[in-house]
């Protein structure tokens, strides 16, 4: 059976990312799947992924944010198709906008629950809408723009 | 003389940051300063903070802008008491939104310049606008919301 992670089955070229490549020996791999009509990714920081002691670090929340948005575009789009995960390379998209409320501080040592969801689609862009919870409280909500990779970026 | 920059000057217990606490053994480093009327902050991505092979990681954007908006606003707020960087702490903002627009791809392998302002002041919060350059394109713009810290952080 196909792995369920989005991220599995991106291109070998475009399985860098340091947030959620699998080829990416010092990234943060996060991985994202359908769970119903969501696309979730769970992620535990690591103890040096903090702001102040306690609490987890802003910048890596916005990154796992970016990544998980990417991979949701991708799993909606294909879904959409009627294709099934894994059943073709998932489409690469890019980050054109990100936009990150911090509800409230999110605590250390807690696996995070990121859940999302495309809440409008254009001609290229997809717009994704997602919660992250620590526990059973919600500590940052993100929305973001996402768009086809860009010719100059495919060739490099 | 002091150091110029403001990350220095936060106080011991809030200087863990991963982007910017010069007492965290694996962050990024990150510092800013004035240069004339902008905080400016140079920071040059390590190979592995990458996107698509060639183009820096728009997580570590996120980060960057995040860190360097808290510490503008640290030093907007000090001069605009009459204040040199270094005559008493930094004030500890930390993040209440993050919006980072990306305008084109960031290429790797050259130094980044985040150049920062003010450009609104609450009663409480500061809002910061800044781009990103590599080179001479700007890459990125953010805007950020800074709120003081809140006491529920304060304590760990």
């Amino acid at each position: 059976m196909a792995s369920p992670f989005v991220q599995d089955h991106y291109p070998e070229s475009f399985a860098h990312c340091y947030g959620c490549g699998r080829s990416n020996a010092h990234g943060l791999h996060l991985q994202s799947a359908w769970e119903g009509d969501d696309v979730v990714a769970r992620f535990t920081p690591r103890p040096e992924h903090l702001s102040l002691p306690g609490f987890v670090y802003g910048g890596l929340l916005a990154s796992l944010i970016d990544c998980h948005a990417m991979a949701t575009a991708a799993a909606h789009v294909e879904r959409a198709a009627g294709r099934q995960m894994g059943q073709t390379d998932a489409p690469r998209y890019v980050t054109a906008a990100l936009h990150v409320d911090y509800l409230k501080p999110t605590p250390q040592g807690v696996e995070l629950v990121l859940r999302a969801r495309v809440v409008e689609t254009g001609r290229r862009k997809v717009v994704v809408r997602m919660t992250v919870s620590a526990g059973d409280q919600d500590t940052a909500r993100g929305e973001v723009v996402a768009v086809p990779l860009p010719d100059s970026m495919a060739g490099a």
